[in-house]
């Protein structure tokens, strides 16, 4: 794809400082990017590349204008990330194909389903019984989508998604591929050493602009529905357990688990593999390190982390071994402290 | 869907109080039930809530009956939450469409393969060649069964199920979609810097009553076959490795892993994130805490535990870098000990 | 199968002691091998189970000869496990009906996709526009092949495989059922408490001899592509995030994350549930235990863990306690030394 800077402008606002005719064929970072390509300087520990950056063009805050104009073309922003991600959206909608619009030949729709005129449906998808597709929405090749299920306008779903039966998904959503929203929760009740289902007769209630991650899992609730309110944003092999009520724009990185009947409030963070168990309550703006276990209810905002320091094998083997006498040895201390 | 209380007591028994013609739309927790709603009381924490409950109807233990009483209709039994199991799947047996029998014309079925008449095969579903589908068996939309595997008797497989040639299911059996049974375990030689594959000639035998979570993985053994005894519970997003044996009625929740060729007793529960290393045993009746590591082998039943206590992060980072001097630090505390 | 120890010899090497006509029907483990069953011992720690074993044929090293041919015949090579592992391929290639070639016709090609006329397409599987795939390879049923992709000769896709448009995979490479390779990496930009996402302009770029386990997940770079090397092998439910480089021959098992764009080396290894946080560069040749969470860039080879060790629960509770006032008890500990 080729464009020009000045369209780029026309399009996304910010002051241009430059030839507005200079051709640009992609986007790329400060280190690499060559005289027909633009970059960003997001970063103030970039800096130094910015002299050195070859790039036709970079995105820069005002305090970096001069420095940029000595070495070419500039566009001025207040927030040069942000303008960077509005430039990702704008140049991939016209370097992609558009979707064709209509339903595969291969698809099967079942009685009852509604797909609107002007959404796509891709090659061997499956839509349930009265499930209902909105305008500009895109089922992708191979999606199932289960009976009663709706998903909203211009959302999306990428190829193999399994979006169960009576699950709803709003506006502008994306599923990566393989997700699988509205599984049954993981509920039984014991009897005498074996374990007896609980069906899980909720579902999962998608707000708008929500992101999920390729085979993600957000199980549908036993008797209440699952919630994910608008703006979340969650990352691949993430599993939301039955009953979980996720707050807007929270956003979780890779491989967390959240078990059931959480609450987890808007604003928050989770890095990787974090592990939250259920039944608790995390209050807005609460920021959770990766491979933390979050292991009871948090009620400030804050920043928490817990996860055993890495060293080297033979190092960890003799403090982990330490350890698991650490009450004892806080005793010790306690008894010396006595004496002296 | 509409049930009066006497057909539920009829199907599940129970000493009903109360009218038998009333009729109840939905199972809703006590809290937000209302007058056409059936509740529990389970947890004898809530017995606060039992009496400002706006439930049509409560299930109670013997010793609320008093309580329950005063308020309107009751259903005593033994054991509350396991009626509740029961009550569910009463109400989802009769609240769902049935599953249509039969093979649906976008599905694919190889030579030799057997689907009973009385099962059920959903659109563009694949099954191998000579695989069996039992009766009263079904197998979702978009499902692939391999070439000679077995899926029991009223076993069900949901949407985009990967069931791999040769493997076997029991009776009763539940997949959650997405899940993968049977893909080759990981096993590699070394060969001077480089991986060369072991195939693996085994595959996995599943029991009955067993339910498996959505995109879980179960790896078909090297030259064993991975074995999933009667009445197993993994939840999603769970890794069970090539050669691992689970026993019956072993229930592990999200996002645990469990290396090959590991042995897990009957009995036994993992909370989610836990990860169990290979070639262990583990006795029956263990009990393994949330995103704990097992390290080695456990003879003896019991609960077991091991992951890093969250804090406020700074607390934490301090308290992590003092924990790589650990050792260095009961040396000081046995020197401060030899002076006094 | 049946394959006469002659044929085995004359195929994969090795000094052959006893019969070559003799026939065997299975390899399987020293203690359960019978007399048509070829085994091997590869740990010395086995020895004791070698005089016992009632297996036709037995590969050992050189040092073993003499103890392996009082029991019968035995194949000497100087690296049994080695040889086992290429004896698995040579009995599965035999074992295995050929994969028919030729495209199924419930397929989707759509126009301008190449599949070279010896490879193999599956049922139900959906290969996008301008996509080739090479000589030899396998596309399994109901797997999704992207727009532009590329699929190398001889390379191999399990069932339900999700391969994004533009991604590329070498020669030789294996992917199991239900990964995804190319989804789109989690990269947003913050603005004013909501997230704009950053389209992920980059692909996946897959090296020759690559693995890839059941429902793994590697993102698709923001920019630039994220890197797989050759000879890399990836178990299950692993999370490879966004413009990550993967070095050569590395290996890491199951449940692994690794946050985007951080750079592992060459020939290292990662333990189960290991996470690695992202940025970060990691040397060659390193190490890292389960469950280990990588939390800074590893500058030199060697062996690194980082675990809480488990314990009985309720002293894990105790020393997890105590551990919340480390750095507290090490200052005690200061103000004895000071006074002693």
């Amino acid at each position: 794809m080729q464009a020009r800077l000045g369209d780029v402008v026309a399009a996304l606002g910010g002051e241009l400082h430059g030839d507005g005719g200079l051709v640009i064929e992609a986007i790329a970072p400060l280190a690499r990017a060559g005289g027909r390509e633009i970059s960003f300087l997001a970063q103030p520990q970039l800096l130094p590349q910015l002299a050195q950056s070859r790039a036709g063009c970079v995105i820069v805050r005002p305090e970096h204008r001069g420095q940029a104009l000595e070495r070419g073309a500039a566009i001025v922003t207040a927030d040069p990330y942000l303008y960077f991600a509005r430039l990702t959206q704008w140049w991939a909608t016209r370097a992609r194909a558009p979707t064709p619009l209509g339903i595969h030949a291969s698809a099967v729709i079942e009685p009852g389903a509604f797909v609107h005129p002007e959404a796509s449906v891709g090659a061997q998808a499956f839509v349930g019984a009265r499930a209902r597709v909105g305008r500009g929405a895109i089922i992708a090749a191979q999606v199932f989508v289960g009976a009663d299920a709706e998903i909203g306008e211009h959302s999306r779903l990428a190829p193999r998604v399994v979006f169960e039966h009576g699950c709803r998904l709003g506006a502008r959503g994306i599923v990566q591929a393989g997700a699988v929203i509205g599984g049954e929760g993981f509920g039984f009740a014991p009897d005498a050493g074996r374990w007896v289902k609980i069906e899980q007769l909720g579902a999962v209630r998608i707000g708008d602009d929500v992101e999920i991650g390729a085979n993600t899992c957000i199980d549908r609730g036993a008797l209440d529905d699952t919630v994910i309110e608008d703006g979340v944003k969650l990352d691949n092999l993430i599993q939301i357990g039955h009953n979980c009520h996720i707050g807007a724009h929270t956003a979780m990185a890779g491989c967390t688990g959240v078990a059931g009947s959480t609450r987890i409030g808007a604003h928050c963070t989770a890095g990787g593999s974090a592990m939250i168990l259920g039944h608790l309550e995390i209050a807005d703006h609460v920021h959770i390190s990766a491979a933390t276990v979050v292991s009871h209810s948090i009620r400030k905002p804050g920043h928490y982390s817990g996860f055993f320091p890495i060293d080297e094998n033979a190092a960890w083997e003799k403090n982990a071994a330490t350890l698991r006498q650490l009450h004892a040895l806080r005793e010790r201390v306690r008894a010396l402290e006595k004496k002296s």
